[in-house]
């Protein structure tokens, strides 16, 4: 079972937008077995896409199309699948109703729909129409020989509903697929070309049907073990054996298995199940551990809420950081970090409470310590600890790296909890 | 001239890694007139590589080819070159100094390479070699007929570097290429149907020379006008002109020109010069619009910070919301909005207060408000607005549309100020 995935749009071959929504959607295919073997990003352009369509037809079992559905001229998505299948467009009247249903909700009054708005319900006349429940623009599928062809929305949101909800199910339950087994082995602490040597003879040993990824990163590699086939149980153990296997060569770098869970699901998880609650005081992060951890939906349960500390006056005035601290050892420093985690646990009533000030740069604040230097403390019931980093710079990677190293510290300590 | 870029790695086509490098070299080659028609993915597989790189032969001038170059068996690309082009490795004494350079740096000690790493060195014997400063996997650049092929790293920095350093002077030295305007007009507070169908007129004058995209996010639709021709006068004045017309139609509605101000910037140029001041209290949005007005540099001029009241109890605690609005309107309603909004604004005593509070789902507070509805207040010195929204699911949907409509309130109150 094969795929191929086509982004159309001309923001994305100027590099005005990343393509998120092909890697989204590779994901859901491999999950139920579908292959990927291309992702293609074109122009708006109606030759373009039916010879990239040509070229995918008998070569892979589904096309999946994202882009160029929207109202507006640039779009020509559905005009090109008329050509393709030498149909042409109908109005679906439960689309229509559809849109005119999210424009009185939206406005709050009915009212006449521009053609623009009435055009979104022209769908081709022998397509399978999927339902959009998050947008005006319906989802496509049509078959032609042994190839399907999907039509979705490229707004992020519309495009996941439509797979998550629609397509992926569809799949499921009208194609025989291969079993896929993933398994990644986090490993921490020695670079590729040493970590490659080392298991050499392992992965020599490797039977045909399981191939082998390395995915460095600054200071560890993910390996990914991908194995497929029909024969479930086999794939299941002979994956085990060799995980088994390579655990008694290098189990001394190995931290972990599961590469899907983001670190504030994890912690989020973990948090509900301990029955423990957080608190967060922001400098640097500028409210981003907050956005983080309330992106996990539930979040309500264990994150009460941040002060978003921006201005040195608040951190004394509404967390009480004392100015003769800040006078001391300058409003970047691990008294102060420590003064905001303590202090706003305790104004939130919470087991935990993280405080993180620092230079995020690109200018320095009224301190002695240089750009790129975030304190982090974490308050817990017993103790606080603090940390000092120096992320240098962009701005953004000096964000994101405070915030993650802040989860890194929290569920440090969240682990040792008994349950 | 055209060019095609190629990304290979089986991670990217399951979904496991998303695929920046493409987006980057896109955006570099646009901006020295160099047109990007296509993007692909695909896999470390030699004769999927061969077939695409024959598609791509004539058909385009230029083709980048980013990943599959690391120490690693998973890693073909050299190989695939050498088919390509009939040709062999052999070692190159300049790279290979350069990885015992980079060794004994990481090392602090000269010491005997691994194979892995000597092989580093290895490179078609036809190819010109491309120095990467920041790793130990060159770039190559090798001609057949009129097609110039080029293989680099797919690590993100490394691939930056010999993309700014090496590839785009290489071309800018080497071929005649066209000029390109690119033009964004910022709208807010307009529908993409709506907005279209008000400069139907206007777009169907452009030259044919003239390419208009709508790229609409939350709250807000970008209008790209994109030129290309060899005449730099023409393009830019007939450029120029054709913006001149749309403001004369949609004057009320633009916010800017320049694509990389978003709103957040734009206020942030405003209020500094205005030199007024912002505080947010935040419920459903999570601190995401502190995070958003803080993502900018020079922030702290004018934004103080935000409360991030997750939970009711901060509601009242920290915020003063009174129990009984809470009581008697629910949390999820105009009333507690405005007392966020005002309260805020007293608290961190600025001139501007944003409150919001809602529902992001999927699942409801205590509140009679349906999923997806959200209140938003903008207390100003003068008066405090609120208006109810109802932004539908998911949830990433709502916060993303609470934060920009929080910031589109807050513009338009900006812009009424005088100098």
């Amino acid at each position: 079972m094969r795929a191929a995935i086509i982004t159309i749009g001309d923001e994305i071959l100027i590099g005005q937008i990343l393509d998120t929504n092909s890697g989204y959607i590779a994901k859901a295919l491999d999950k139920i077995g579908v292959q990927t073997v291309e992702m293609v990003s074109i122009s708006d352009d109606k030759t373009h896409i039916l010879n990239t369509f040509s070229k995918f037809q008998d070569q892979v079992d589904l096309v999946i199309v994202t882009g160029g559905l929207g109202p507006t001229k640039d779009d020509v998505t559905k005009k090109t699948f008329c050509d393709y299948f030498d149909d042409e467009l109908v109005s679906d009247p439960k689309v229509l109703a559809h849109v005119e249903d999210l424009f009185e909700k939206f406005t709050g009054k009915r009212q006449p729909l521009l053609q623009t708005n009435i055009d979104q319900a022209l769908v081709p006349s022998k397509a399978t129409v999927l339902f959009n429940h998050f947008g005006t623009a319906p989802g496509l599928w049509m078959q032609k020989d042994n190839t399907v062809f999907m039509s979705l929305p490229g707004v992020p949101y519309e495009m996941k509903g439509l797979i998550d909800q629609e397509i992926i199910p569809k799949i499921a339950r009208e194609y025989k697929r291969p079993y896929i087994v993933h398994k990644t082995i986090l490993t921490y602490g020695m670079g590729e070309s040493l970590l490659a040597d080392k298991i050499a003879g392992w992965e020599n040993n490797l039977p045909e049907f399981i191939k082998l990824a390395y995915l460095p990163s600054p200071g560890r590699v993910r390996l990914r073990l991908s194995a497929r086939g029909m024969d479930k149980a086999l794939i299941e153990k002979t994956i085990e054996q060799k995980v088994h296997d390579l655990t008694a060569i290098i189990g001394d770098i190995i931290v972990g298995f599961d590469d899907s869970e983001t670190i504030e699901v994890m912690l989020g998880k973990q948090l509900t199940q301990k029955g423990k609650t957080i608190a967060t005081a922001e400098s640097c992060t500028g409210g981003k551990i907050a956005q983080v951890l309330t992106s996990v939906p539930g979040s309500s349960k264990y994150y009460k809420g941040s002060i978003v500390a921006y201005h040195k006056q608040i951190k004394t005035e509404m967390l009480g950081v004392r100015p003769e601290t800040i006078a001391q050892h300058s409003v970047v420093s691990a008294q102060v970090a420590i003064e905001m985690a303590q202090n706003v646990k305790k104004i939130l009533n919470t087991d935990y409470g993280i405080g993180v000030t620092g230079n995020a740069g690109p200018t320095t604040d009224d301190t002695p310590e240089e750009i790129g230097v975030v304190y982090i403390a974490l308050a817990t019931p017993h103790e606080t600890v603090v940390e000092r980093f120096n992320f240098g710079q962009p701005r953004e990677k000096v964000i994101d790296r405070a915030v993650s190293k802040s989860f890194e510290m929290l569920q440090k300590e969240v682990l040792k909890l008994k349950d």
